[in-house]
């Protein structure tokens, strides 16, 4: 698994003529190496590879870490300096490249003005790789939104007239660490009536709205890799003016899920739910692209949205989360997870998305 | 109160012969301004202020942030390159500062780039200022620790021959919101048995081990401060030979807490705890600093560690968690949080740091 990925890791660096690269973004440190801490950098070479850490971090190298990594211990040193010349790959002449869009201004800085190698500020290399799943990961990634469905239906057996926002959110991080996730993907939102009319809400102190949009979007992390899903239900009635926008939001959803397949671009499938969502009246109401990638992180490539070029291909994991917002009343989206296949795509989530009234 | 933050930062900007500082670190965003969300900029002049975000945050602008700040509109737009030249500050030649260890190498060197203005690396300039709380910050930092103290107390009902670490820091999270806080500052650690002498374990599927150090590492975000804090406690008993070791990390711990006063650094209280673990034979099994500041972030200026070279000054709210770990056994670690006053130090926290058997 992970030498198929340094393998391709290789040949794109390869493209670049790059002799090394230096690896500092931790969800690719991740995805390269199997190391989930927090503090350490990679070193991939055509022929050896290094992960670079503290002691504070050498047992859990030893438990994690593809064995085709060998350790280097950078406690109190400043490895930058001292042991990079020193490595095969890094010659008088040779080009090193570093993450651009990772590395803080201070560290690039730094190493571009190093005098044993030239270093080149390159973009997306790991992150390319990340966005099409491998068999595994696809597996990891429906667990990951089984679980979120489990734990959403169990917290809408706290819905009631006495439920604030924030009891429903603790109900929601309670039951990722209960059901053996290592946490929520993100912060949750649970956002009822008017708060639910922003999509960036996360959580109030405020009771619940009754007969107002209700709407929960959470994520589970669980062995590395993410979910995302968003269900806006109703507690107590549904009025039909919410209802029709309701529908419209579904049918948005539905239809950009039905044209999904590789070839086309994440701008092509935005444009199918957007045009829905416009011919209804409400193209100003639908502030937001439609998807993003899913995976280590809960936001990556692909975009679907007006400025997602790549073409999506088998593989590619991505949201599909239309919605209409009406300020100072209440919004509507609908989330659910696909994966692309050879001729379209498969949905992730399991739970309808008919119009549901709970508590 | 912003009003006082800017015009030290203008003082130090002028230090450095700066006409503005873009500052795109979110933890300063907040402190300089009130605003809370996840995407914005600021640019600060000596006459004017601008907060710089798109339309999914103007309103939050409006609710959140000094009306010192004028909002420029970057959605859709290459602020950077379209409005910054018109603004009075960006004069061609002027010296405009950005944040090195914040911004990415890709924006930095895209400023970097700018013909109208010359943009300046700089480090610290507000996390400088963030160092020294005022009123208002001490007394949010305050509640933020009696908070996690209730929720710890709280949880050590939990703590019995079935728990396992994982439903104890579940415990913790759920707490967290249910006392209104917008989280926990940190994912919890709760580390049992052997996991304890690893001291960033987080926390596992384990059940907890008997007669063997149990270790709650906690912290809460409360009005967007932080907390953080350590106990060590027994389930089952607590035999002799480690009894005799939590008596050292809590001499350790009071000593460097009697020690803190205005002029001494960082390194200097470390060493008086680094200094009783190794008279007892254990300072090979301390290898971490005495502690850091917190604040707005849980980890922040000044740092009480070996490299703790600025002097503590009144206002300073530091850690104060020394720990002695035995590898495949286990680990004891204590951490109150204090302010630095005008002649020592006073501890935010009210808990015993006594022996204490749980369960």
């Amino acid at each position: 698994m992970y030498s198929a990925r340094l393998d391709k890791l290789v040949a794109s660096m390869a493209a670049e003529q790059l002799s090394a690269l230096l690896v500092t973004s931790l969800p690719n440190i991740y995805y390269l190496s199997g190391f989930s801490g927090s503090t350490a950098m990679l070193l991939i070479t055509p022929g050896k590879k290094y992960i670079i850490t503290d002691f504070r971090y050498h047992t859990q190298v030893a438990l994690e870490v593809d064995p085709a990594f060998e350790l280097l211990d950078n406690t109190g040193k400043d490895i930058l300096r001292e042991s990079l010349p020193t490595l095969g790959a890094a010659q008088t002449g040779s080009r090193i490249g570093f993450e651009s869009d990772n590395a803080s201004y201070t560290l690039g800085a730094r190493l571009a003005e190093s005098d044993f190698a030239s270093f080149i500020a390159t973009k997306g290399l790991v992150e390319n790789l990340r966005m099409v799943k491998d068999a595994g990961e696809l597996e990891r990634i429906r667990e990951a939104v089984l679980v979120n469905e489990r734990i959403f239906q169990e917290v809408l057996g706290f819905v009631g007239p006495d439920a604030a926002e924030i009891d429903l959110a603790a109900e929601i991080e309670y039951r990722a660490l209960k059901h053996g996730c290592s946490g929520v993907s993100f912060s949750p939102i649970v956002a009822s009536g008017p708060n639910s009319a922003k999509p960036h809400a996360r959580f109030s102190t405020d009771k619940l709205t009754p007969a107002a949009p209700l709407t929960f979007d959470m994520g589970m992390k669980l062995n590395g890799y993410c979910s995302d899903m968003t269900r806006t239900v109703f507690f107590k009635d549904c009025p039909p003016s919410w209802e029709k926008i309701y529908n419209i939001v579904r049918q948005a959803k539905d239809s950009a899920h039905a044209a999904i397949r590789p070839g086309l671009t994440g701008r092509e499938i935005d444009a199918v739910a957007r045009d829905i969502i416009t011919e209804a009246g409400y193209g100003d109401k639908f502030g937001h692209g439609l998807g993003h990638g899913v995976g280590i992180e809960v936001h990556e490539g692909p975009r679907l949205a007006r400025i997602g070029e790549i073409p999506l291909a088998p593989g590619h994991v991505v949201t599909n989360e239309p919605g209409i917002y009406l300020p100072g009343e209440g919004g509507i989206r609908i989330e659910d997870m696909a994966v692309v296949t050879a001729d379209g795509a498969e949905n992730f989530n399991t739970l309808p998305t008919d119009v549901q009234v709970v508590g």
